[in-house]
Protein backbone atom coordinates (compact mmCIF):
# COMPACT_ATOMS: atom_id res chain seq x y z
CA UNK A 1 0.00 0.00 0.00
CA UNK A 2 0.99 3.65 -0.40
CA UNK A 3 -0.46 6.62 0.03
CA UNK A 4 1.01 10.02 -1.81
CA UNK A 5 0.26 12.78 0.09
CA UNK A 6 0.37 16.02 -2.46
CA UNK A 7 1.05 18.90 -0.05
CA UNK A 8 3.13 18.14 3.40
CA UNK A 9 2.13 21.54 5.21
CA UNK A 10 0.16 21.60 8.42
CA UNK A 11 -2.92 19.32 6.98
CA UNK A 12 -0.98 16.60 4.90
CA UNK A 13 1.76 16.66 7.78
CA UNK A 14 -0.89 15.96 10.37
CA UNK A 15 -2.61 13.28 8.23
CA UNK A 16 0.53 11.67 7.97
CA UNK A 17 1.33 11.68 11.12
CA UNK A 18 -2.14 10.51 12.40
CA UNK A 19 -1.82 7.44 10.16
CA UNK A 20 1.24 6.49 11.51
CA UNK A 21 0.01 7.03 15.25
CA UNK A 22 -2.74 4.13 14.23
CA UNK A 23 -0.61 1.70 12.97
CA UNK A 24 -0.80 2.20 9.66
CA UNK A 25 2.32 0.70 7.78
CA UNK A 26 1.17 2.27 4.58
CA UNK A 27 3.93 3.60 2.68
CA UNK A 28 3.80 7.73 2.61
CA UNK A 29 5.62 9.45 -0.25
CA UNK A 30 5.00 13.44 -0.03
CA UNK A 31 5.24 15.50 -2.97
CA UNK A 32 4.73 19.01 -4.02
CA UNK A 33 6.30 22.20 -4.92
CA UNK A 34 8.44 23.14 -2.70
CA UNK A 35 11.44 21.04 -2.30
CA UNK A 36 12.57 22.63 0.73
CA UNK A 37 8.90 21.89 2.35
CA UNK A 38 9.51 18.16 1.43
CA UNK A 39 12.95 17.71 2.64
CA UNK A 40 11.89 19.11 5.74
CA UNK A 41 8.82 16.85 6.34
CA UNK A 42 11.50 14.08 5.47
CA UNK A 43 13.45 15.24 8.42
CA UNK A 44 11.10 15.62 10.80
CA UNK A 45 9.80 12.02 9.93
CA UNK A 46 5.99 13.45 8.62
CA UNK A 47 6.74 11.39 5.52
CA UNK A 48 8.46 8.44 4.17
CA UNK A 49 9.86 9.94 1.30
CA UNK A 50 9.59 12.85 -1.19
CA UNK A 51 9.16 13.18 -4.42
CA UNK A 52 9.11 16.43 -6.06
CA UNK A 53 7.50 15.33 -9.77
CA UNK A 54 3.58 14.77 -9.22
CA UNK A 55 3.56 12.41 -12.02
CA UNK A 56 6.18 9.66 -10.26
CA UNK A 57 4.86 10.43 -7.34
CA UNK A 58 1.08 9.13 -8.20
CA UNK A 59 1.86 6.61 -10.25
CA UNK A 60 1.80 3.93 -7.94
CA UNK A 61 -0.20 5.20 -5.37
CA UNK A 62 -3.35 3.65 -3.99
CA UNK A 63 -4.16 6.77 -2.41
CA UNK A 64 -3.82 10.19 -3.15
CA UNK A 65 -4.70 13.22 -1.06
CA UNK A 66 -4.51 16.30 -2.37
CA UNK A 67 -3.27 19.08 0.24
CA UNK A 68 -3.20 22.05 -1.58
CA UNK A 69 -4.62 25.69 -1.21
CA UNK A 70 -8.08 25.29 -3.28
CA UNK A 71 -6.56 27.77 -6.00
CA UNK A 72 -3.93 25.03 -6.49
CA UNK A 73 -6.25 21.99 -6.85
CA UNK A 74 -7.72 22.51 -10.18
CA UNK A 75 -3.87 22.63 -11.50
CA UNK A 76 -2.49 19.85 -9.23
CA UNK A 77 -5.58 17.49 -10.86
CA UNK A 78 -4.47 18.66 -14.56
CA UNK A 79 -0.72 17.80 -13.98
CA UNK A 80 -1.31 14.57 -12.41
CA UNK A 81 -4.63 13.36 -15.01
CA UNK A 82 -2.21 11.05 -17.03
CA UNK A 83 -0.49 9.45 -14.29
CA UNK A 84 -3.41 8.52 -11.96
CA UNK A 85 -3.11 5.09 -11.72
CA UNK A 86 -6.35 2.69 -12.58
CA UNK A 87 -7.58 1.56 -9.35
CA UNK A 88 -6.18 4.55 -7.31
CA UNK A 89 -8.54 6.48 -5.30
CA UNK A 90 -8.15 10.19 -4.81
CA UNK A 91 -9.46 13.01 -2.01
CA UNK A 92 -8.67 16.60 -1.32
CA UNK A 93 -8.82 18.34 1.69
CA UNK A 94 -10.13 22.00 0.55
CA UNK A 95 -12.11 24.48 2.38
CA UNK A 96 -14.60 24.91 0.11
CA UNK A 97 -15.69 22.02 -2.28
CA UNK A 98 -18.31 23.25 -5.15
CA UNK A 99 -15.38 24.83 -6.84
CA UNK A 100 -13.35 22.05 -6.50
CA UNK A 101 -15.93 19.71 -8.11
CA UNK A 102 -16.19 22.24 -10.44
CA UNK A 103 -13.11 21.94 -11.88
CA UNK A 104 -13.05 18.14 -11.48
CA UNK A 105 -16.20 18.82 -13.95
CA UNK A 106 -14.43 20.69 -16.84
CA UNK A 107 -11.34 17.98 -16.41
CA UNK A 108 -13.56 15.52 -16.58
CA UNK A 109 -10.71 12.67 -15.93
CA UNK A 110 -11.28 8.97 -16.14
CA UNK A 111 -10.65 8.99 -12.31
CA UNK A 112 -13.76 11.32 -11.22
CA UNK A 113 -15.58 8.47 -9.77
CA UNK A 114 -12.80 7.60 -7.80
CA UNK A 115 -12.56 11.25 -6.68
CA UNK A 116 -14.21 11.83 -3.05
CA UNK A 117 -14.52 16.14 -1.73
CA UNK A 118 -13.25 16.37 1.44
CA UNK A 119 -13.07 18.72 4.56
CA UNK A 120 -11.43 17.92 7.91
CA UNK A 121 -12.62 20.67 10.12
CA UNK A 122 -9.48 21.40 11.59
CA UNK A 123 -6.59 23.53 12.06
CA UNK A 124 -4.33 25.67 13.50
CA UNK A 125 -3.65 29.71 11.95
CA UNK A 126 0.25 27.84 11.78
CA UNK A 127 1.19 26.55 8.56
CA UNK A 128 4.36 24.21 6.94
CA UNK A 129 5.46 20.84 8.02
CA UNK A 130 6.70 21.83 11.36
CA UNK A 131 3.16 22.53 12.33
CA UNK A 132 1.77 19.65 11.66
CA UNK A 133 0.81 17.34 14.87
CA UNK A 134 -0.76 13.86 14.84
CA UNK A 135 -3.69 14.53 17.16
CA UNK A 136 -4.47 17.53 14.99
CA UNK A 137 -7.99 15.31 13.58
CA UNK A 138 -8.69 13.87 17.12
CA UNK A 139 -12.45 14.12 17.81
CA UNK A 140 -12.76 16.91 14.43
CA UNK A 141 -15.29 16.59 12.03
CA UNK A 142 -14.11 15.78 8.52
CA UNK A 143 -17.37 16.22 5.97
CA UNK A 144 -16.91 14.33 3.20
CA UNK A 145 -19.37 15.75 -0.19
CA UNK A 146 -19.51 13.02 -2.12
CA UNK A 147 -21.35 13.78 -5.50
CA UNK A 148 -23.93 11.46 -7.93
CA UNK A 149 -20.76 10.52 -9.69
CA UNK A 150 -18.77 9.19 -6.52
CA UNK A 151 -18.12 5.63 -6.69
CA UNK A 152 -19.18 4.25 -3.05
CA UNK A 153 -16.20 2.04 -2.45
CA UNK A 154 -13.80 5.05 -2.65
CA UNK A 155 -15.94 6.72 -0.80
CA UNK A 156 -15.60 4.25 1.82
CA UNK A 157 -12.02 4.17 1.68
CA UNK A 158 -11.58 7.23 2.42
CA UNK A 159 -13.56 7.39 4.97
CA UNK A 160 -11.81 4.52 6.88
CA UNK A 161 -8.99 6.87 6.15
CA UNK A 162 -9.95 9.50 8.25
CA UNK A 163 -11.17 7.18 10.96
CA UNK A 164 -8.08 5.92 11.02
CA UNK A 165 -6.65 9.02 11.53
CA UNK A 166 -8.70 10.39 14.60
CA UNK A 167 -11.97 12.01 13.03
CA UNK A 168 -15.63 12.04 12.93
CA UNK A 169 -16.45 11.81 9.34
CA UNK A 170 -19.96 13.13 8.01
CA UNK A 171 -21.56 13.82 4.61
CA UNK A 172 -23.47 16.59 3.46
CA UNK A 173 -23.67 18.10 -0.24
CA UNK A 174 -21.25 20.21 -1.79
CA UNK A 175 -23.15 22.96 -1.91
CA UNK A 176 -24.72 23.58 1.76
CA UNK A 177 -20.96 22.43 2.78
CA UNK A 178 -20.19 26.15 1.61
CA UNK A 179 -22.81 27.61 3.01
CA UNK A 180 -22.09 26.22 6.49
CA UNK A 181 -18.43 27.14 6.30
CA UNK A 182 -19.48 30.35 4.96
CA UNK A 183 -20.90 30.89 8.09
CA UNK A 184 -19.01 29.44 10.76
CA UNK A 185 -15.58 29.31 9.68
CA UNK A 186 -15.55 32.47 6.39
CA UNK A 187 -17.70 35.06 7.90
CA UNK A 188 -15.67 34.90 11.21
CA UNK A 189 -12.09 34.93 9.66
CA UNK A 190 -13.75 37.76 7.86
CA UNK A 191 -15.22 39.83 10.89
CA UNK A 192 -11.66 39.15 12.85
CA UNK A 193 -9.48 40.79 10.31
CA UNK A 194 -11.70 44.06 9.96
CA UNK A 195 -11.61 44.21 13.45
CA UNK A 196 -7.46 44.47 13.81
CA UNK A 197 -7.29 46.81 10.45
CA UNK A 198 -10.23 48.63 11.66
CA UNK A 199 -8.25 49.10 15.19
CA UNK A 200 -5.06 49.23 13.27
CA UNK A 201 -6.19 52.29 11.19
CA UNK A 202 -7.65 54.31 14.33
CA UNK A 203 -5.78 57.61 15.25
CA UNK A 204 -4.68 56.24 18.38
CA UNK A 205 -3.44 52.98 17.17
CA UNK A 206 -0.53 52.26 19.73
CA UNK A 207 -3.19 53.38 22.38
CA UNK A 208 -5.51 51.55 21.29
CA UNK A 209 -3.24 48.01 21.00
CA UNK A 210 -1.96 48.97 24.11
CA UNK A 211 -4.79 48.40 26.26
CA UNK A 212 -6.60 45.32 24.04
CA UNK A 213 -6.73 42.53 26.48
CA UNK A 214 -6.72 38.74 26.51
CA UNK A 215 -10.85 38.84 25.12
CA UNK A 216 -8.97 41.14 22.24
CA UNK A 217 -6.18 38.20 21.67
CA UNK A 218 -8.50 35.30 21.38
CA UNK A 219 -10.93 37.18 19.30
CA UNK A 220 -8.63 37.92 16.49
CA UNK A 221 -6.69 34.98 16.95
CA UNK A 222 -7.98 33.57 13.56
CA UNK A 223 -6.66 36.89 12.03
CA UNK A 224 -3.01 35.31 11.82
CA UNK A 225 -4.14 33.01 9.48
CA UNK A 226 -2.18 32.53 6.36
CA UNK A 227 -3.27 35.27 4.06
CA UNK A 228 -2.66 33.73 0.44
CA UNK A 229 -4.96 30.55 1.84
CA UNK A 230 -7.52 32.72 2.61
CA UNK A 231 -7.65 34.63 -0.17
CA UNK A 232 -8.03 31.32 -1.90
CA UNK A 233 -11.04 30.25 0.35
CA UNK A 234 -13.03 33.56 0.13
CA UNK A 235 -12.64 33.18 -3.89
CA UNK A 236 -13.72 30.02 -4.03
CA UNK A 237 -16.58 30.53 -1.71
CA UNK A 238 -17.57 34.42 -2.88
CA UNK A 239 -21.25 34.26 -3.35
CA UNK A 240 -22.33 32.03 0.02
CA UNK A 241 -19.71 34.39 2.16
CA UNK A 242 -20.94 37.10 0.59
CA UNK A 243 -24.79 36.41 1.64
CA UNK A 244 -23.46 35.93 5.52
CA UNK A 245 -21.50 38.99 5.41
CA UNK A 246 -24.74 40.81 4.40
CA UNK A 247 -26.84 38.77 7.22
CA UNK A 248 -24.04 39.70 9.53
CA UNK A 249 -24.03 43.40 8.92
CA UNK A 250 -27.83 43.43 9.36
CA UNK A 251 -27.71 42.26 12.42
CA UNK A 252 -25.03 44.73 13.36
CA UNK A 253 -26.99 47.41 11.79
CA UNK A 254 -29.91 46.12 14.25
CA UNK A 255 -27.80 46.50 17.42
CA UNK A 256 -26.62 49.64 16.39
CA UNK A 257 -29.67 50.83 16.21
CA UNK A 258 -30.94 49.41 19.62
CA UNK A 259 -27.87 51.40 20.86
CA UNK A 260 -28.66 54.75 18.92
CA UNK A 261 -32.63 54.57 20.26
CA UNK A 262 -31.49 53.70 23.60
CA UNK A 263 -33.20 51.21 24.06
CA UNK A 264 -31.15 49.06 26.66
CA UNK A 265 -33.69 46.69 27.20
CA UNK A 266 -33.21 45.08 23.66
CA UNK A 267 -29.55 45.83 23.98
CA UNK A 268 -29.31 43.32 26.70
CA UNK A 269 -32.23 40.85 25.13
CA UNK A 270 -29.11 40.46 22.54
CA UNK A 271 -26.20 39.68 25.23
CA UNK A 272 -29.17 37.20 26.55
CA UNK A 273 -29.61 35.28 23.44
CA UNK A 274 -25.86 35.26 22.44
CA UNK A 275 -25.06 33.62 25.88
CA UNK A 276 -27.84 31.52 25.96
CA UNK A 277 -27.04 30.42 21.98
CA UNK A 278 -23.42 30.06 22.67
CA UNK A 279 -23.75 27.74 25.95
CA UNK A 280 -26.15 25.52 23.93
CA UNK A 281 -23.46 25.39 21.29
CA UNK A 282 -20.56 24.57 23.76
CA UNK A 283 -22.91 21.90 25.61
CA UNK A 284 -24.14 20.18 22.83
CA UNK A 285 -21.44 20.23 20.05
CA UNK A 286 -17.85 20.92 21.99
CA UNK A 287 -16.22 17.66 23.37
CA UNK A 288 -13.56 17.87 25.75
CA UNK A 289 -11.01 17.99 23.08
CA UNK A 290 -12.41 20.81 21.21
CA UNK A 291 -12.63 23.24 23.54
CA UNK A 292 -9.25 24.83 24.46
CA UNK A 293 -8.50 27.56 22.08
CA UNK A 294 -5.05 25.96 21.62
CA UNK A 295 -6.78 23.06 20.00
CA UNK A 296 -7.25 24.77 16.59
CA UNK A 297 -9.75 26.66 14.51
CA UNK A 298 -12.36 26.18 12.01
CA UNK A 299 -10.76 26.25 8.73
CA UNK B 1 -6.46 50.22 58.52
CA UNK B 2 -9.68 49.14 56.70
CA UNK B 3 -10.67 48.32 52.95
CA UNK B 4 -14.07 48.46 52.50
CA UNK B 5 -15.18 46.81 48.99
CA UNK B 6 -18.71 47.46 47.99
CA UNK B 7 -19.63 44.37 45.37
CA UNK B 8 -17.85 41.11 46.17
CA UNK B 9 -17.89 39.52 42.81
CA UNK B 10 -15.59 38.82 39.98
CA UNK B 11 -13.36 41.88 40.36
CA UNK B 12 -13.77 42.84 43.90
CA UNK B 13 -13.39 40.03 45.09
CA UNK B 14 -10.08 39.16 43.49
CA UNK B 15 -9.13 42.53 44.45
CA UNK B 16 -9.25 41.31 48.21
CA UNK B 17 -7.66 37.88 47.29
CA UNK B 18 -4.76 39.50 45.32
CA UNK B 19 -4.25 41.52 48.66
CA UNK B 20 -4.23 39.34 51.02
CA UNK B 21 -1.89 37.64 48.83
CA UNK B 22 0.75 40.45 49.10
CA UNK B 23 0.66 39.96 52.71
CA UNK B 24 -1.37 42.86 53.15
CA UNK B 25 -3.17 42.64 56.12
CA UNK B 26 -5.32 45.15 56.09
CA UNK B 27 -9.20 44.19 56.81
CA UNK B 28 -11.40 43.40 54.43
CA UNK B 29 -14.64 44.28 54.59
CA UNK B 30 -17.35 43.34 52.18
CA UNK B 31 -21.10 44.74 51.42
CA UNK B 32 -23.47 45.29 49.02
CA UNK B 33 -27.13 44.31 48.59
CA UNK B 34 -27.51 40.89 48.19
CA UNK B 35 -26.92 39.00 51.32
CA UNK B 36 -26.03 35.42 50.05
CA UNK B 37 -23.29 37.23 48.01
CA UNK B 38 -21.73 38.74 51.17
CA UNK B 39 -21.89 35.01 53.14
CA UNK B 40 -20.54 33.38 50.12
CA UNK B 41 -17.78 35.86 49.94
CA UNK B 42 -16.94 35.15 53.64
CA UNK B 43 -17.38 31.48 52.98
CA UNK B 44 -14.83 31.58 50.62
CA UNK B 45 -12.51 33.34 52.76
CA UNK B 46 -12.50 36.11 49.82
CA UNK B 47 -13.60 38.87 52.76
CA UNK B 48 -13.05 38.90 56.43
CA UNK B 49 -16.19 40.49 57.30
CA UNK B 50 -19.41 41.36 55.39
CA UNK B 51 -21.55 44.33 56.26
CA UNK B 52 -24.99 44.55 54.65
CA UNK B 53 -25.71 47.87 55.48
CA UNK B 54 -23.22 50.42 53.28
CA UNK B 55 -23.58 52.89 55.59
CA UNK B 56 -22.11 51.21 58.40
CA UNK B 57 -19.78 49.40 55.50
CA UNK B 58 -17.88 52.35 54.94
CA UNK B 59 -18.27 54.44 58.37
CA UNK B 60 -14.54 52.93 59.40
CA UNK B 61 -13.04 52.89 56.24
CA UNK B 62 -9.30 53.69 54.72
CA UNK B 63 -10.16 52.69 51.84
CA UNK B 64 -13.40 52.75 50.11
CA UNK B 65 -13.56 50.20 46.60
CA UNK B 66 -16.65 50.38 44.69
CA UNK B 67 -16.96 47.51 42.27
CA UNK B 68 -20.19 47.09 41.08
CA UNK B 69 -21.77 47.47 37.82
CA UNK B 70 -21.37 51.18 36.38
CA UNK B 71 -24.82 51.84 36.04
CA UNK B 72 -25.04 51.06 39.79
CA UNK B 73 -22.64 53.27 40.93
CA UNK B 74 -24.14 57.12 41.01
CA UNK B 75 -26.73 54.97 43.89
CA UNK B 76 -24.01 54.18 45.41
CA UNK B 77 -22.39 57.27 45.57
CA UNK B 78 -25.95 58.41 47.36
CA UNK B 79 -26.54 55.87 49.71
CA UNK B 80 -22.91 55.71 50.99
CA UNK B 81 -22.71 60.07 50.88
CA UNK B 82 -22.84 61.07 54.28
CA UNK B 83 -20.83 58.32 55.90
CA UNK B 84 -17.65 58.27 54.17
CA UNK B 85 -15.67 59.04 56.53
CA UNK B 86 -13.26 62.42 56.17
CA UNK B 87 -10.04 61.42 55.43
CA UNK B 88 -11.17 58.42 53.42
CA UNK B 89 -10.48 57.40 49.79
CA UNK B 90 -12.52 56.01 47.12
CA UNK B 91 -12.00 53.97 43.89
CA UNK B 92 -14.24 52.39 41.75
CA UNK B 93 -13.70 49.63 38.94
CA UNK B 94 -16.03 50.82 36.15
CA UNK B 95 -15.71 50.25 32.56
CA UNK B 96 -16.45 53.33 31.67
CA UNK B 97 -15.38 56.42 33.25
CA UNK B 98 -16.67 59.79 32.05
CA UNK B 99 -20.59 58.57 33.52
CA UNK B 100 -19.26 57.41 36.74
CA UNK B 101 -17.35 61.29 36.98
CA UNK B 102 -20.77 62.73 35.60
CA UNK B 103 -22.67 61.31 38.03
CA UNK B 104 -19.93 62.16 41.09
CA UNK B 105 -20.36 65.94 39.65
CA UNK B 106 -24.22 65.62 39.80
CA UNK B 107 -23.93 64.94 43.57
CA UNK B 108 -20.72 67.11 44.26
CA UNK B 109 -19.63 65.36 47.61
CA UNK B 110 -17.33 66.60 50.04
CA UNK B 111 -15.03 63.67 49.20
CA UNK B 112 -14.81 64.67 45.33
CA UNK B 113 -11.50 65.15 45.81
CA UNK B 114 -10.59 61.94 47.37
CA UNK B 115 -12.15 59.76 44.75
CA UNK B 116 -10.26 58.16 42.05
CA UNK B 117 -11.81 56.88 38.90
CA UNK B 118 -10.11 53.42 38.07
CA UNK B 119 -10.58 50.48 35.67
CA UNK B 120 -8.61 47.13 35.94
CA UNK B 121 -8.87 45.95 32.24
CA UNK B 122 -9.12 42.57 33.43
CA UNK B 123 -11.79 40.09 34.09
CA UNK B 124 -13.04 36.31 33.20
CA UNK B 125 -16.94 35.71 31.61
CA UNK B 126 -17.52 34.42 34.74
CA UNK B 127 -19.17 36.85 37.57
CA UNK B 128 -19.79 36.40 41.60
CA UNK B 129 -17.74 35.53 44.60
CA UNK B 130 -16.83 31.85 43.29
CA UNK B 131 -15.19 33.22 40.51
CA UNK B 132 -12.77 35.11 41.90
CA UNK B 133 -9.40 34.69 42.08
CA UNK B 134 -6.12 36.07 43.68
CA UNK B 135 -3.89 36.44 40.17
CA UNK B 136 -6.91 37.77 38.09
CA UNK B 137 -4.58 41.68 37.74
CA UNK B 138 -1.07 39.44 37.70
CA UNK B 139 0.44 41.64 34.78
CA UNK B 140 -3.03 43.25 33.58
CA UNK B 141 -3.53 47.37 33.32
CA UNK B 142 -5.23 48.95 35.58
CA UNK B 143 -5.98 52.75 33.99
CA UNK B 144 -6.93 55.23 36.65
CA UNK B 145 -8.42 58.79 35.33
CA UNK B 146 -8.04 61.43 37.52
CA UNK B 147 -9.58 64.60 37.13
CA UNK B 148 -9.14 68.06 38.05
CA UNK B 149 -10.24 67.58 41.43
CA UNK B 150 -8.83 64.22 42.13
CA UNK B 151 -6.40 64.61 45.11
CA UNK B 152 -2.67 63.74 44.75
CA UNK B 153 -2.15 61.35 47.74
CA UNK B 154 -5.24 60.14 47.29
CA UNK B 155 -4.33 59.01 43.55
CA UNK B 156 -0.53 57.57 45.36
CA UNK B 157 -2.90 55.42 47.71
CA UNK B 158 -5.03 54.06 44.75
CA UNK B 159 -2.32 53.32 43.10
CA UNK B 160 -0.03 51.52 45.68
CA UNK B 161 -3.27 49.64 45.99
CA UNK B 162 -3.51 48.04 42.52
CA UNK B 163 0.35 47.43 42.43
CA UNK B 164 0.53 45.13 45.46
CA UNK B 165 -2.44 43.35 43.80
CA UNK B 166 -0.18 42.26 41.09
CA UNK B 167 -1.43 45.23 38.29
CA UNK B 168 0.70 47.54 36.05
CA UNK B 169 -0.75 51.09 36.73
CA UNK B 170 -1.37 53.90 34.16
CA UNK B 171 -3.22 57.04 34.07
CA UNK B 172 -5.19 58.91 31.24
CA UNK B 173 -8.34 60.99 30.82
CA UNK B 174 -11.43 59.68 31.31
CA UNK B 175 -12.92 61.01 27.49
CA UNK B 176 -9.93 59.15 26.15
CA UNK B 177 -10.38 55.60 28.56
CA UNK B 178 -13.41 55.83 27.14
CA UNK B 179 -12.72 55.81 23.34
CA UNK B 180 -9.97 53.07 23.18
CA UNK B 181 -12.29 50.73 25.57
CA UNK B 182 -15.09 51.35 22.99
CA UNK B 183 -12.34 50.00 20.34
CA UNK B 184 -10.15 47.55 22.40
CA UNK B 185 -13.21 45.94 24.71
CA UNK B 186 -16.80 47.39 24.28
CA UNK B 187 -16.94 46.61 20.26
CA UNK B 188 -15.21 43.05 20.26
CA UNK B 189 -18.21 42.23 22.78
CA UNK B 190 -20.93 43.53 20.37
CA UNK B 191 -19.29 41.89 17.22
CA UNK B 192 -19.42 38.90 19.39
CA UNK B 193 -22.92 38.72 20.13
CA UNK B 194 -23.70 39.70 16.65
CA UNK B 195 -21.77 36.82 15.45
CA UNK B 196 -23.26 34.14 17.91
CA UNK B 197 -26.90 35.81 17.19
CA UNK B 198 -26.51 35.65 13.43
CA UNK B 199 -25.50 32.01 13.26
CA UNK B 200 -28.26 31.64 15.22
CA UNK B 201 -31.28 33.31 13.30
CA UNK B 202 -30.08 31.37 10.06
CA UNK B 203 -31.94 28.58 8.81
CA UNK B 204 -29.49 25.80 9.19
CA UNK B 205 -29.16 27.13 12.73
CA UNK B 206 -28.43 23.36 14.36
CA UNK B 207 -26.54 22.54 11.45
CA UNK B 208 -24.25 25.37 11.08
CA UNK B 209 -23.56 25.45 15.29
CA UNK B 210 -22.85 21.63 14.64
CA UNK B 211 -20.15 22.68 12.40
CA UNK B 212 -18.63 25.37 14.07
CA UNK B 213 -15.07 24.96 15.43
CA UNK B 214 -12.43 25.78 18.10
CA UNK B 215 -12.39 29.25 16.22
CA UNK B 216 -15.59 29.91 16.94
CA UNK B 217 -15.56 29.29 20.00
CA UNK B 218 -12.75 31.39 20.98
CA UNK B 219 -13.81 34.13 19.00
CA UNK B 220 -17.18 33.96 20.78
CA UNK B 221 -15.98 33.48 24.10
CA UNK B 222 -16.63 37.34 25.26
CA UNK B 223 -20.04 36.71 23.88
CA UNK B 224 -20.86 34.51 27.09
CA UNK B 225 -20.32 37.71 29.55
CA UNK B 226 -22.37 39.02 31.79
CA UNK B 227 -25.85 40.32 29.70
CA UNK B 228 -26.71 42.94 32.43
CA UNK B 229 -23.25 43.98 33.11
CA UNK B 230 -22.86 44.97 29.27
CA UNK B 231 -26.17 46.45 29.21
CA UNK B 232 -24.89 48.90 31.29
CA UNK B 233 -21.05 49.10 29.75
CA UNK B 234 -23.11 50.18 25.88
CA UNK B 235 -25.45 52.36 27.68
CA UNK B 236 -22.31 53.98 29.51
CA UNK B 237 -20.51 54.57 26.56
CA UNK B 238 -22.83 55.08 24.09
CA UNK B 239 -21.13 57.68 22.11
CA UNK B 240 -17.92 56.23 21.74
CA UNK B 241 -19.38 52.98 21.27
CA UNK B 242 -21.47 54.26 17.92
CA UNK B 243 -18.95 55.84 16.35
CA UNK B 244 -16.37 52.34 16.56
CA UNK B 245 -19.28 50.15 15.66
CA UNK B 246 -19.83 53.27 12.32
CA UNK B 247 -16.02 53.04 11.86
CA UNK B 248 -15.81 48.50 11.88
CA UNK B 249 -18.93 48.93 9.18
CA UNK B 250 -17.03 50.55 6.87
CA UNK B 251 -14.00 48.73 7.30
CA UNK B 252 -16.36 45.39 6.54
CA UNK B 253 -18.68 47.09 3.42
CA UNK B 254 -15.02 47.83 2.27
CA UNK B 255 -13.99 44.12 2.62
CA UNK B 256 -17.00 43.41 1.46
CA UNK B 257 -16.49 45.49 -1.72
CA UNK B 258 -13.34 43.97 -2.19
CA UNK B 259 -15.14 40.30 -2.22
CA UNK B 260 -18.07 41.82 -4.64
CA UNK B 261 -15.95 43.21 -7.28
CA UNK B 262 -13.63 39.83 -7.31
CA UNK B 263 -10.28 42.32 -6.32
CA UNK B 264 -8.52 39.33 -4.76
CA UNK B 265 -5.26 40.61 -4.26
CA UNK B 266 -7.07 43.53 -1.94
CA UNK B 267 -8.56 40.53 -0.01
CA UNK B 268 -5.32 38.98 0.31
CA UNK B 269 -3.75 42.73 1.48
CA UNK B 270 -6.29 42.67 4.17
CA UNK B 271 -5.57 39.32 5.60
CA UNK B 272 -1.94 40.51 5.53
CA UNK B 273 -2.39 43.20 7.14
CA UNK B 274 -4.06 41.85 9.93
CA UNK B 275 -2.25 38.77 10.63
CA UNK B 276 1.37 41.21 10.56
CA UNK B 277 -0.67 44.25 12.96
CA UNK B 278 -1.88 40.92 15.44
CA UNK B 279 1.64 40.17 15.36
CA UNK B 280 2.77 43.52 16.18
CA UNK B 281 0.36 43.74 19.01
CA UNK B 282 1.34 39.78 20.41
CA UNK B 283 5.19 40.59 20.60
CA UNK B 284 4.73 44.51 21.55
CA UNK B 285 1.69 44.55 23.87
CA UNK B 286 1.15 40.84 25.25
CA UNK B 287 3.20 39.73 28.14
CA UNK B 288 3.63 35.76 28.53
CA UNK B 289 0.82 35.61 31.10
CA UNK B 290 -1.63 37.73 29.21
CA UNK B 291 -1.46 35.24 26.16
CA UNK B 292 -3.38 32.37 26.81
CA UNK B 293 -7.09 32.16 26.34
CA UNK B 294 -8.19 31.18 30.06
CA UNK B 295 -6.16 34.56 31.75
CA UNK B 296 -9.65 37.00 30.69
CA UNK B 297 -10.85 38.88 28.81
CA UNK B 298 -10.71 42.86 28.29
CA UNK B 299 -13.40 44.43 30.22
Amino acid sequence: MQITIIGVGLIGGSLALALKRAGDTTRIIGSGSRLETLERAVELGVIDAAEPDLSVAVQSANVIVLAMPVSHTADVFRQINDAVPETAVLTDVGSTKQSIIEALNALNPVWKSRFVPGHPVAGTEKSGPDAAFESLFDGRRVILTPTVDTDVNSLALVQSLWTNAGAQVCQMTAEHHDQVLAATSHLPHVLAASLVNCLAGMQEHDEILRYAAGGFADFTRIASSHPAMWRDIVEANRSSLLETIDQYAKELADFRANIDVADWDAVEQRFEQARSERAIFLEKYQSSSTTSSSDGESL
